[in-house]
């Protein structure tokens, strides 16, 4: 399967008299790290979203509204140069019908259709000769016998859509777990079964790029999860260069098979040997690239406007040797009262907070980024300072 | 003359109740980036201005007001707690009255006193035995003859009060230019007149500073002027590495004696055989320290909210080489119609517009840093870019 060619004619340059640049579908911590790199750029942005939430308070206008209702995203489209997303949950069709009605949605409105289905996602990089998991989709439970036998036991089972931070997956030692789970992960278009795959690191690249094509891939990090939640990034990825040079190609293409435009990140798994698989993509700024805000040439942040935008990408250099981030994850429940005062006191950590009203267990509220020489240095710092952050 | 010990007690910690962390008296393009510095920190920022102003949008919360205005310094001062400045010129008896209603104002208003008034400054710097060209006091028109037999012609006459970017300053080459320009330039006080300095060089260097004393230097810069306004920035200072050090001590010594709190500018003149005077002060946030944002771990605009909210200052190292700030002036009247969208192909340059509505000729609309391995390389790309901008 390969998609239709980007949508062009009048509309697909953005701009022109409407009151906003640009229009995010969405009001949370993505939007309001893009927001804040638009200030300077002379780019106006309208965020999606409630007053309460992160970006409402930093964008140039809050169109009042939920990203589900696609009432909402039209009223939203109507006003800005081109949309965009900070999810790719987005009711696809929501997305074409800002598309019909002349505002462009970059990445467009059929890739989002594609990546965000696991399944779709999947087929498509697979049919691009880009290594992926084996897998296959199960549209009924007693398929999934079958489907062991094939790829082997265990099975990771997914959700088709509206997975993210592991909600939505489950590892299946055994045909009775995996119908338990598949009854879970079900949303009426069977579930997508993945052969388990024993990587021995996750990476990321996020790649940016235009909607003519031009891309650059940012530095390979690691990411590592906790709970299936990224939880530390480290960069550049302590691979092996060659490792880190086929990380940066897989990533680059699988960025342009799925058109993506603004930045993807592009979730892979280095495999024992040094194959490297495409786990996941995600067409928009990614948790993976928050460390670009502080040791990159240009942010993930500002670059994704650059691209959406159709203006040159900003380069991607890193300005440091090494740069780590944790996110601060909620460790309560209630509402927030945050203090800087003693991460402040760690030499060279950045802390980044979202806003958010309310603390929740395993919320992300900010994160931490910390520049260093070493890999082991920056990590040490961006720990102490994210123990030191009150949320 | 010695300023008095900053004020202690029970609001010199600031913070508490008040509804913003900090409030700036003013809300031009300082305190438009010092807010967009604050937002990721989680401080929350008031600014006194109008809903056009730079600040306005990006500010948590505005005080529509003017900062010529003691009862509208008083408001934000009622809302805020700790008062900080984008200039120097605020009356220091309104900023006093903020003091005794008892908000915290840093820097302090007794130090803000002597700041603004450029013959309480060059007596102060001259006192702590921080070398200063050669000056006196005029407070009357046929009193300069003698001073400039005692000086040397040319004589440089300063308006004490409200001069900023060569607006104030008048150079004289004889008593009947120097009548002329008194009359012009006296404010009812008399005029600071100083002997003419023949520099080699124009340097800068921002402090950054707590309540306690605790103080850091920035990188030596050097700048450019061009009709009196800042208009190039060159850092680190292309000067020997032992002038450099100097002018780094005598900018904390300068500061201390100051009373600096937050970020202060401290602008100086290299001599021909390698002496350095301080030339004047800024207690705020300056435009030779707007590289930092780019070029150093922690922004003069970040710095400055943690000296003013006493909070362990972060570091200021540089995370490239070289680095070189162009200002983005006016050069015609009219709305604006801003585009980064030619300079954004220029790599590596970083564009930072102020969102005023209005170009002036020579009014500060923005500006561009570039970072490089070489001086002349940044130096070439920021002004590729700053031409390439439109205003």
């Amino acid at each position: 399967m390969t998609l239709p060619p980007p949508a062009t004619g009048p509309n697909s340059a953005p701009g022109g008299s409407r009151r906003f640049d640009v229009g995010i579908v969405g009001a949370g911590q993505l939007a309001r790290m893009t927001c804040l790199a638009a200030w300077p750029l002379g780019i106006s942005v309208a965020v999606l979203g409630q007053p309460g939430e992160p970006a409402a308070p930093v964008a140039t206008g809050l169109v009042e509204g939920d990203w589900h209702d696609a009432a909402a995203v039209a009223r939203l489209g109507a006003q800005c140069g081109v949309v965009t997303l900070e999810n790719e949950f987005v009711d696809a069709a929501a997305l074409a019908a800002v598309e019909a009605a002349g505002t462009p949605v970059r990445p467009g409105s059929a890739a989002v259709a594609v990546v965000q289905d696991k399944a779709l996602q999947k087929g498509l990089l697979r049919d691009a000769d880009i290594p992926v998991a084996p897998f296959a989709v199960a549209t009924r439970p007693d398929e999934i016998d079958a489907i062991g036998r094939d790829l082997g036991w265990p099975l990771v089972l997914k959700s088709r859509t509206l997975g993210y931070d592991g909600y939505g997956n489950a590892t299946c030692a055994s045909p009775d777990e995996a119908t338990a789970a598949f009854a879970r992960l079900d949303r009426g278009t069977g579930v997508l079964v993945e052969g388990f795959v024993p990587f021995v690191r996750e990476l990321a690249v996020m790649v940016a790029r235009r909607p003519g094509g031009e891309a650059v891939p940012y530095p390979v990090t690691e990411t590592r999860q906790r709970n299936h939640i990224c939880h530390e990034v480290l960069v550049p990825a302590p691979i092996d260069p060659s490792d880190a040079e086929r990380a940066e190609e897989i990533a680059v293409h699988a960025a342009a098979t799925a058109q993506a435009v603004g930045v993807m990140g592009v979730e892979l798994f280095l495999m024992e040997g040094g194959a490297i698989l495409v786990n996941e993509l995600a067409p928009r700024p990614h948790n993976s690239g928050h460390y670009t805000i502080e040791a990159c040439e240009t942010s993930q942040f500002e670059n994704h406007l650059r691209g959406v935008l159709d203006l040159p990408l900003g380069r991607v250099d890193m300005r440091c040797s090494r740069a780590v981030m944790v996110n601060l994850l909620g460790n309560r429940n209630g509402p927030s009262d945050p203090s800087i005062a003693a991460a402040a006191a760690i030499p060279g950590a950045h802390v980044h907070l979202y806003g958010k009203a309310d603390v929740r267990e395993g919320r992300k509220m900010g994160h931490v980024t910390a520049l260093g020489g070493t890999l082991e240095d920056s990590l040490n710092r961006a720990r102490q300072a994210a123990g030191q952050v009150r949320l």
